[in-house]
């Protein structure tokens, strides 16, 4: 039988053994998936931070797997919860807006509000929906269980709101949407919307920063830089340092770019 | 050859490489086994979080399956390694208290003190049992050596004393036994025990709470709610908060439930 | 097909998504390829730690294992990508001193400096080699893809400079290399050093400790004690406490050794 890759991003840190019944369950129903673990450090109830980290990982896995992610502040209101087809992946977690980025990205095939209790743990709580619900779809799911056994195709799905950069005359103003471990501030501004301009002075706050550099290294040592990230957006950086520290700059802060 | 799961329960973390070393170890040994990491960010030398953590996680599990768990403060002192098997599981680890919720739950079938250096490592450190000894009988374990080979049964094992809720009249007082990654307040009152009675009011403090919510999303933003976990236990939470910064409360502090 | 292990040793921290990305393009090029967590907590930047993490778990693994190790502040710089072949295993990653270790311990059969592109990501960006070189490598090696496919072999590759225990007497002059989770003191004094004289007394800034005990558990509660770590160095540690929050030591900090 081939084996079927079940990846897990939660906000659930791993110290109280959540996690770890996750794991458990997803096992017990298929010994054979294989369960990669993407992160659960994800801050707590963050899910535009879920949604980014979401973006930079499930692309590269191979196609058919299964994506399970979870940050969940809440859980047994009326959220549902949501099975996601594209034409490579699956996705299984709450419709809150974890998966923004997919929607934005991905041909979906099919949306599934998810309904069948056959497919849950047999005693459902409402505080943790992860184990009792999303761990034993995604394992049916690895078995071969057909998306629409699990529930009725919803109409629309929630999409989080992420600001997209205004363009005014000579100008670009986009925002800070993510700060990741290194302290580096990742915009809105994709690298193609910076390729159509030329000569880029960045601006945040009182700091202006000429030009764009390529790699981290290019960027002076203490000092603020740009380049675009691995993830193809415009990042504020400092080279073997935090941007977060020295601008102090939040998720929503503004940027200002002014072209030539 | 059927694949054996090892799951692994530690408070080494992860950076100083030496869980690294207690997963080589058990792959050489048993290239088969799959491992399972449920955590390694237990807080250092915290036996009765080990013990919660695995509560948590090991019951979700296929039968058969292989639990390693190690928070060892007194490593290298007179503290036995021990084995257990129940009618589900094996359990490898120091005899020291983190099995206790184990003891309660499960049926003990043997319980053995490791003794046969023949599944140690060769060059066996006073300082790291988990990667000298644990690792090595797990993986042996796995693959079909049987239990009374590590040594003889032992007499008695180790258990902490958990506080048990204490009743009284028309009051139940109990005590905060763990509290979580998102600073819930999870006590050692189960949820059979409050199905008993009725219409609680349960005090923290100088904070009484009327009723017990169904789920986080119930409970007022800001305000300290309870509900039962996911654990089975009566917790105190709030909505997209923590509790425990809310209430400063700590592990050991006393709560009281009123009944009607 | 044998199955190959790949560990993956990193300072990403799991929460931007990072490492899912290394781990989703292994799994993509070699669905086979077995990937073991070390760790992705090593202090930011922090290479002799990631160094140091290495060399304390990658002997125990089987031969054959691929190990990935990635640290790389230097990445986009002149640095070059490199591939280690030992009698026993694969190291990948940058060559900036992060295998020191490994080449004073391991005969090293191969060095490769990487460059043929047929193993890199299509797109390869100058942030994130891991995702975009050596994950690719690792991968393509755990296929079976010869070293000598992956570029020309390097004259000499990069070491850290780890400082060495200097003699003068009956002292030996040491400093702390590493400080673990726990707040353990790693030295650079070995087992061997000490075992050749006797009765040592160990100062560190102004305390004097008399002799070294063998276990954790040997040491008085909250004093410094010294003792040979699992690593098979001095370490200087507190019995359930922290040897760096009592000394305030640093990496760098020396250490005296009298003899009588």
């Amino acid at each position: 039988m081939k084996k079927k890759i079940i990846t897990l991003l939660t906000d659930f840190g791993t110290r109280d053994g959540y996690i770890g019944a996750v794991k458990g369950v997803i096992k017990r129903i298929n010994p054979q998936a294989e369960i990669v673990d993407v992160t659960h450090e994800v801050e707590s109830y963050d899910v535009l931070g879920a949604a980014f980290a979401l973006d930079n990982s499930y692309r590269y896995f191979p196609e058919g797997t299964i994506h399970l992610a979870v940050v969940d502040p809440g859980v047994g209101s009326l959220r549902q919860p949501i099975l996601i087809r594209t034409k490579d992946f699956f996705f299984v977690g709450p419709d809150n807006g974890i998966f923004s980025f997919v929607y934005r990205r991905q041909d979906l095939t099919d949306v599934v509000v998810i309904s069948n209790k056959k497919y849950f743990l047999a005693e459902l709580s409402r505080t943790f929906h992860a184990r009792d619900i999303f761990a034993p779809v995604a394992a049916y799911l690895s078995l071969g269980v057909e998306t629409d056994e699990f529930g009725s195709p919803a109409k629309e799905c929630m999409k989080l709101i992420i600001p997209e950069p205004e363009s005014k005359g000579k100008s670009l103003k986009g925002a800070v949407i993510h700060i990741d471990r290194f302290g580096n501030l990742i915009t809105n501004v994709t690298a193609a919307l910076l390729r159509k301009k030329k000569n880029a002075d960045i601006v945040v706050g009182k700091r202006r920063k000429k030009g764009v550099s390529r790699s981290y290294f290019e960027i002076q040592e203490r000092k603020l830089g740009t380049l675009v990230g691995s993830s193809g957006f415009l990042e504020l950086a400092v080279n073997q340092g935090s941007a977060q520290v020295l601008s102090k700059a939040k998720v929503g802060e503004g940027i200002k770019i002014d072209f030539e």
